[in-house]
């Protein structure tokens, strides 16, 4: 009899993204005539860049073509993108990190989903609260957790609390833990940590023989220079973390599907006994053996992001959306909400007015500013009493966004 | 102390097409002015064919106007190819399977390897031997065999011989097994199920509530009319099969990435208690936490393999590719050799002539003929005593190592 794994049982119903379309839905089937704009998902709106697209143009050409024609390339990515990344990432950056330290993939959100496969089943957990879900149910279902509890957190894991009193940045905690999810700029309140902040981190994972899993899917919309856009910036994370990147919202690249993690050589987890292993390896046989390369197009595509016309189109793409940022943020303190975020990230974390939950305030942008917008609470528990606004919109309709928040 | 999945230090090194590699590379360093031909590995070599080059420029078009430009698809593939999908490949042939059951990914290889962690720890498996080693080394990874015995097998597996003597197609084992891999027509010995065989499976795991995870990666290849392409061709089968498909050598899709499996509405497997699950569930939550999405490019190039032309183009591509396995076929046989498969697959496996090993022949083959094979030895200890070559090659380098063959 084929039994399943039952720890996927143990997951809630991915209950935020399709509660918000039924609600959407519902409003709407009543009021056709409503013009709903969107400030909820997380996806870009700009086309690629015009040096990207000449990139692809050419490699879909080589393909059609036997003399240029490529079938499977390396499984770890193409060496010429897994150069320019090395080159332009960490080496511009004065970091060392070697071509061979970087692992293509088809996203990030697949790498920080199957890198807690090359892990035991029995390191302690810690993320953030509120969190991106991928980080938490990929680890259930791996079974490294306990059952969820009334509140939705997993026994088991140790949850960061994220508030205005650690300014959306949590400390190690007291509790010795074993694998760490940091996402800075962070997904969904928008914080970006700063040299100190990761600088506790690295600490606290070299004293505790933890590994960081470091997320810098957002470090291209950082425009502070006192904050870090790689960990490794950071003196002594080599030995302890992994950094998760992609083009996605770089290079608007969410369809074409391209990212990478680091996994620095000399970074080591322990056996049962003690004994260190070099996660590279570990890793590297996981990502030959269950993936075989991201495409070809995706990769010539990617590489084209660091050319001199790339690097200056997908700036220019990401301008826009942080002006929208910083035009959300000021129209909606001018309107006496408080927001954080929007500084370093695409997302605006804004507190509900005093008394109302994130659903409710969320039913009544939908209804009265046919606004859409995300619940904090969608994702954790200390989300609650604040929604989250993404500022990857169409600058027109966020300015009538704006207008219509001035009316509720 | 984070501490690593100690199921890896279990896995063999990848030690098949490395030590390839190295005996090429070492004979090349002596002979530098040798022209080798490689009839060795899996890939294709013609280009794209042109309908499907057509619908990529289209769709690097429309990712580069605002106007038309798409993010995030949904995780399962787009409703445009997963209709295709179960039109084409499924209703034409009377099987009706939905576009829900449909999950579309980045490639065969992943699916197959990825399959597995729906089905907890405790599953007895069986594979055949020879076999493509990502069924079992994914099963390994995840805990769900004991350690590699000295003839490479690992323990807890049920392996299934195949042999000259039951034709390459290994029958239900007489031992109840939980989770069956089968790949027809087969890489690497080219053989290929038919009903009778298939039917034998199918009742086996209806009997003993197995679930046979079904490779069919390579039906385009199949000529003979009698071969089921589906495997929900045989009645019953819905309850009990997942099957795996790829575009990678139906369309030359190796570089670019697109593949699908199906799972079945009604197809269940139980909890520890007994209790019936739906595998469609799981799975999809799999897919949508862990993946998301292949590329649109990739997709819009798969939905175009479905098109008149599309379909007229890459049949005829395949032609060309049976063409050098038949010709191959006939070559060998009239020198003598013993050969198999190559009639419904691009895999032809060959005997070595008496008393000689795999690698024996491979080297023989390396210095006498500069031809590169692969040992059929490196796909599991039943594959001792042969060698696979593939019918990816240009004709007029088959026909060249097939007159070099001549020549040993």
């Amino acid at each position: 009899m084929a039994t399943i794994n039952e720890n996927y049982l143990k997951l809630k119903a991915g209950y935020l993204f399709p509660e918000i379309s039924r609600r959407v839905a519902a409003y709407s089937k009543k009021n056709s005539s409503a013009r709903m704009i969107s400030l909820g998902i997380g996806d870009v709106t700009q086309p690629l860049a015009p040096a990207v697209v000449e990139a692809m143009r050419r490699a879909v050409e080589e393909l059609s073509d036997v003399r240029t024609f490529r079938g499977y390339g390396p499984e770890q990515g193409y060496g010429f993108l897994r150069e320019a990344i090395a080159g332009n990432d960490y080496a511009s950056r004065g970091i060392e990190i070697g071509a061979d330290e970087v692992f293509v993939s088809d996203g990030a959100k697949c790498d920080t989903a199957n890198i807690q496969e090359i892990f035991s089943a029995d390191n302690v957990l810690a993320v953030a609260d509120p969190v991106y879900p991928v980080y938490i149910d990929t680890n259930v279902m791996a079974g490294r957790t306990g059952p969820a509890a009334a509140d939705g957190r997993y026994v088991g894991v140790v949850y960061m609390s994220c508030t205005e009193e650690n300014g959306f940045l949590p400390r190690p905690p007291a509790k010795r833990v074993d694998l760490v999810y940091l996402c800075s700029p962070n997904n969904p309140t928008g914080a970006a940590a700063g040299r100190d902040d990761l600088r506790r981190w690295v600490d606290y994972a070299r004293q505790n023989k933890a590994v960081i899993l470091f997320d810098a899917a957002y470090e291209a919309f950082i425009t502070q220079p006192e904050i870090p856009h790689s960990i490794y910036e950071i003196e002594g994370s080599r030995d302890v973390a992994i950094e998760f990147r992609s083009f996605s919202k770089t290079a608007g690249f969410t369809g074409v599907r391209c990212g990478f993690c680091v996994v620095p050589r000399n970074l080591k987890a322990y056996t049962g006994d003690g004994a260190p292993v070099e996660l590279n390896g570990l890793w590297s046989r996981r990502h030959t053996t269950k993936f075989n390369g991201a495409s070809y197009i995706s990769q010539a595509a990617a590489a084209a992001v660091y050319s001199p016309e790339g690097k200056r189109q997908t700036t220019g793409i990401i301008a826009k959306y942080m002006a929208n940022a910083a035009f959300m943020r000021r129209s909606l303190e001018e309107l006496g909400y408080t927001t954080h975020g929007g500084v370093n990230a695409p997302y605006i974390w804004m507190k509900t007015p005093a008394g109302q939950t994130s659903w409710g305030f969320f039913d009544r942008l939908l209804q009265k500013a046919q606004v859409i917008t995300t619940p904090g609470c969608g994702f954790g528990p200390a989300g609650e009493g604040y929604i989250r606004l993404t500022a990857f919109g169409a600058a027109e309709d966020v300015k009538e966004a704006m207008e219509r928040f001035a009316g509720i």
